[in-house]
């Protein structure tokens, strides 16, 4: 996990990690203008990577940047990445910046793109998660609420408001008042045997994960609902879970100082953890 | 204006303009996880340089990021890059990021926070500007309001739906619909030869040159009343204006395809203007 891949479009090195890369005109580093992903490796394998660049794509339209590379270069890149750490497991960053330009908010009509794709350790699987609610509220109508952007220092804040409350995670509302997403995951609970997760017009990131759970559940005998959520009813829910790309479903056991249900990891958030390791396993394999 | 100041902790270094200095794990670059100010240099002196380190400061704390250079150092750094491009008129941007960290939003028990100062001409004085309301509402209770941070995708995004309007900036509002601040000023209208400006409180980030307004205004025969304001309030001014520590008073003269009082730069606006020259003349005296 030394080295990582950089790219101006022209054509790609691979260099240290530590190797100082942006330039400080970059917009990437001035504005937090540009958009990143996280990706897990599973046996040399970038998971759901079409689904990822999918993704990627449809930020990159709301921000009005063209790159130089197309899904199959990107995959290229990413493929080249793992083979020069020799990865089997482990989590890859994929960056994009719009690139340097002058000063001021207002996009460069020349810019050229930065590409950036880092290598990580696969952490530990995280205990069950306990949260509270961050102590503002976000607009579903920014465009910021469907992208994973550079400027990201909303989520380092809610993120330390956890910390400093002695708890994993913090929940997002609206300005409706509805459960949007976590710092860094999509939110599900269980309520009358029914999985609901909070609508995308809630103002929620589209997560990777989010999107191959509701796929896969009916396949699994579950069945997940995009709803509107209110902090109350995850209060009452019999169980709850968060979801990303890193670690797949996690338990959420307490919420505001309370437990969530039985306060433990409840059967259809085990069942659905499951369910997805082994889609991940399958989806892995070399000869797929 | 082809060189930059960059510390680690150790000591400054110049380089050139175009050097790469940030790494790819640096939290600046990875999660905007840090803050600028923007300077205006005149006869060789950072204008309000106190006042720009004492909102530095502030937005520090509220990070929770804690910095090897105290107001003497900075003030030293930034006199020894103004000194290396032989800057008499320009403006300076000093960033400051959080350094280096693992993968993850949580704030990293040790990290080495970077400084970059970079220098870069002064604009040629902007012609008056005409806005519009951004399509997205902000809440005053997120900590971001009150920052400026790498974090300025929302901003990058409202200019671009300005310039795609034609006119040249979004003003934004928050969530109990009154106006906080266009992308990068302040804004302040004129209403039966009172002048009003959105208090902090609103949502709104303390500008420099709107400070010194508040706090000069009254020797200049005028008075500046901090309060809420609304978007119709904004049309039925009898003058506008926007600052910045880059132009200064600012003449506002449309609104949502309106124009504002005469359509022409106000009485009260172009005074305030001359004052404020002034002064920004004094003040950079090198014989003060």
């Amino acid at each position: 996990m030394n080295s990582i891949l950089v790219d101006s479009g022209t054509s790609p090195q691979i260099v240290p990690a530590d190797h100082p890369l942006v330039t400080s005109t970059d917009r990437g580093f001035t504005y937090g203008d540009g958009l990143f992903e996280t990706i897990r490796v599973l046996n040399g394998q970038a998971l759901f990577l079409n689904r990822h660049l999918r993704r990627l794509a449809s930020g990159l339209t709301l921000l009005n940047l063209s790159i130089p590379w197309n899904a199959v270069t990107l995959t290229e890149r990413i493929q080249q990445l793992i083979a020069a750490n020799q990865m089997t497991e482990g989590i890859l960053r994929l960056t994009i910046t719009r690139g340097s330009g002058p000063r001021g908010f207002g996009i460069p009509a020349q810019a050229q793109p930065q590409l950036i794709i880092q290598a990580a350790p696969l952490p530990p699987a995280p205990p069950p998660a306990t949260a509270i609610l961050v102590p503002w509220r976000t607009d579903p109508a920014s465009p910021l609420s469907q992208l994973k952007s550079l400027s990201a220092l909303d989520k380092v804040l809610a993120k330390d408001f956890a910390s400093q409350a002695g708890v994993t995670e913090a929940l997002f509302i609206n300005l409706n008042g509805n459960l949007s997403e976590a710092t860094s995951s999509n939110i599900f609970i269980v309520q009358h045997d029914q999985i609901l997760t909070p609508a995308v017009s809630e103002g929620v990131l589209p997560g990777i994960t989010r999107e191959v759970l509701i796929e896969y559940a009916l396949a699994w005998g579950q069945r997940i609902i995009e709803t509107a959520i209110t902090p109350a009813q995850l209060t009452t829910a019999s169980e709850a879970f968060l979801t990303n790309s890193v670690s797949g479903p996690r338990p959420l056991i307490g919420f505001e100082g309370q437990a969530i249900g039985t306060g433990q990891p409840g059967p259809i958030t085990n069942i659905l953890a499951q369910e997805y390791q082994q889609l991940c396993e399958t989806v892995s394999q070399p000869t797929k």
